[in-house]
């Protein structure tokens, strides 16, 4: 009835929007679609079936699972799910001719002491973090070919045919899969990293000329354009991405060493400069969010004090944030910063004279009810200052490399 | 050589470090090594391989697949698994059936041309949010097995027979995950998420005692006593693990939520509210991360003033202190808090006089030098206080439900 009606309205939205959101979705939706069903030309047709009968399948199962987003993702995968394969085909085999030799009664028993012991190694192995990191499939991949080679070869005389199906039938889906997601509209993992970090320079620039028109304005209680008061409190919002971007910077690197040049970037592109940027851009981001919290606290409302700092901190705030915009600029388009070094000059310029300001200002003179509010708003803002001067030096080393 | 011998060593480390940090992640490694072990005894066993034959390998697949380190995850995925491979049979059957209608010429085209689209369209619906975060794995696996029956139904004709195999070795797989994670020392995924956030709160107790105990010392120039040194600096490091672990938390929850009721733990177990913990635990953490900064800034080294702060800022932090560590244990132990209230409010009172003695001092006869350090600290651990109050707040929530 209606709820359904509902529901159904609300899945049609959310598909909407998912698909306006990046469009590349669809786009790779298709690819998968696509992969499986070139993939499958195995069993439709009779002579490629004669060859692989069976064995087929496992050209499907390498589609659906290697087949990732980003090009860097399907790489890894790929190469995981080969090492794996070839690891565990060669071992299997080795185990397979062990037991063998040992007889009947003791080749079944020799075989599950050998399958307990490699599935419970590698099982172990996967905990180790480095091997979490980047090999946790390939492990998985591996348990999964060892056993399966070792236990059928206990029935299936035919081991090394089986074997030699099975890799190459993985080689063919795997090939399938790096070739569709390389050459069809391909997305790249590095591309992604290298956005999304210039992308939260930007998000940072912009909190920062929210923030001090937002709090100065509050405190002055005179507005002086109302227009852009719904667009900051966004601003105000959006620095919550950069909290806890680690773990997406984290994969998104990961997937990037995986993957060849390709457009602007170089096989080796320094990514670690990209997460040292993340590294700092979360500094500034801690602060932002103490900053929110001055914001709304009852602290505000400060006098004439404020119009002496508020100068400094409204300069200081407003380079800061060009500064950032730019930096998010150049690496967008890989060029040399020019003028955002001048812009965290001016700023670390301002923050000193704040800093000297705020150490020789006769306080007595001025209402201190708001003094602890507006001093450690000063002091968080000079605290981002620093860090913004430490991303502004990545940059240049990245522009420079 | 030399460096094999070195390397060699150094995995040995490696492995008894894990092995040590964990002795659980050994007893996963056995557990993972026996199923699939037993798992496999469906081959060695005549009776057995002549019901199942070659389909007896999806239940060594399953079993890697499914069994991992906490029974919530297991019984996730094994869920999953299980929705994703019957509505896979059901939709590949429907598939088989619609094509064979259709004559000899048509039928692989219309089952190519469903493949595709159910490719696509389950590939699509991964990206969704919500099904994303905790249905992925069971749309891979219904792509899997959907291509799988749908492309095999074109060449076998007892294909009701294969589903069937195919069914029942998921299902028999898909058990002994279950029945080895749950009764074979299970590792909770909800008893780690409980315990992870009691110890988080311990870890910002332990950082604010040592972090006054550091910052006041190194200011007043006398070390009572500097037994703790070295050990402060760890605690001091510690808070780091608190900043991040967003996704740790959310993964975490993720896996209780499908775990049965356990020991202390019921199956609704407000998890919520732990979630909330972690939430406030992290503003505290990055209030802790600009904390940090100006213990080795150089804005260090006041004087007379400190001596009036010094005195409210230890108390309400080492008040703080003992209310988070208190919390900490309540948590663990599963009991009402204690006396943390009291030292929450022993705090919050101590935040109020402090603010009020910033306010009234007058600041003229202090030397303005550091004046910015002591008031942003200052400041900061009235923030902190806040937010442990809300903390006190949650904790008090989970002891009465």
């Amino acid at each position: 009835p209606k709820v359904v009606k509902q529901k159904v309205f609300d899945i049609c939205r959310l598909t909407k929007d998912v698909a306006q959101d990046d469009p590349r979705k669809v786009i790779h939706s298709l690819k998968v679609g696509l992969s499986i069903s070139m993939v499958s030309l195995f069993y439709y047709y009779q002579p490629l079936y004669e060859n692989f009968g069976l064995s087929a399948m496992w050209a499907v199962i390498t589609v659906v699972v290697v087949l990732d987003y980003t090009v860097g993702a399907t790489l890894g995968q790929g190469l995981n799910w080969t090492i794996g394969t070839f690891g565990a085909a060669a071992l299997g085999l080795g185990t397979h001719h062990l037991a063998s030799l040992s007889g009947a009664t003791a080749e079944p028993i020799l075989i599950g002491a050998f399958v307990f012991m490699i599935a419970a190694i590698a099982s172990f192995i996967r905990f180790f973090p480095t091997m979490k990191a980047r090999y946790d499939y390939g492990m998985i991949i591996f348990i999964l070919t060892f056993s399966f080679i070792s236990v059928s070869g206990f029935r299936d005389d035919e081991v090394m045919e089986m074997v030699h199906k099975r890799l190459s039938t993985t080689v063919i889906g795997g090939s399938a899969c790096v070739v569709i997601s390389l050459f069809v509209c391909p997305v790249w993992a590095g591309e992604e990293f290298h956005y999304s970090t210039a992308n939260k320079l930007e998000i940072l620039g912009d909190f920062l000329e929210a923030f001090v028109r937002e709090y100065f304005k509050i405190s002055k209680g005179e507005s002086e354009d109302n227009k852009g008061d719904s667009k900051d409190i966004l601003l105000l919002e959006d620095y919550k991405k950069v909290l806890n971007s680690k773990s997406i910077d984290d994969s998104l690197v990961n997937f990037a060493r995986w993957e060849p040049g390709h457009g602007k970037f170089k096989f080796r592109h320094p990514w670690y400069l990209y997460l040292q940027i993340g590294v700092f851009s979360r500094q500034c981001a801690y602060r932002m969010e103490t900053l929110n919290a001055h914001l709304s606290s009852d602290t505000q409302g400060f006098q004439e004090i404020s119009c002496t700092i508020q100068e400094l901190c409204l300069e200081m705030s407003l380079e800061s944030s060009k500064a950032l915009k730019e930096l998010g600029t150049s690496i967008k388009t890989m060029t040399r910063p020019s003028s955002s070094n001048r812009h965290v000059a001016n700023a670390k310029v301002t923050a000193k004279c704040l800093k000297s300001l705020l150490q020789s200002l006769s306080w007595k003179e001025t209402c201190l009810l708001s003094l602890i509010s507006v001093v450690a708003v000063a002091s968080l803002l000079i605290d981002i200052v620093e860090f913004i001067g430490k991303i502004a030096d990545s940059v240049n080393d990245l522009a420079t490399l």
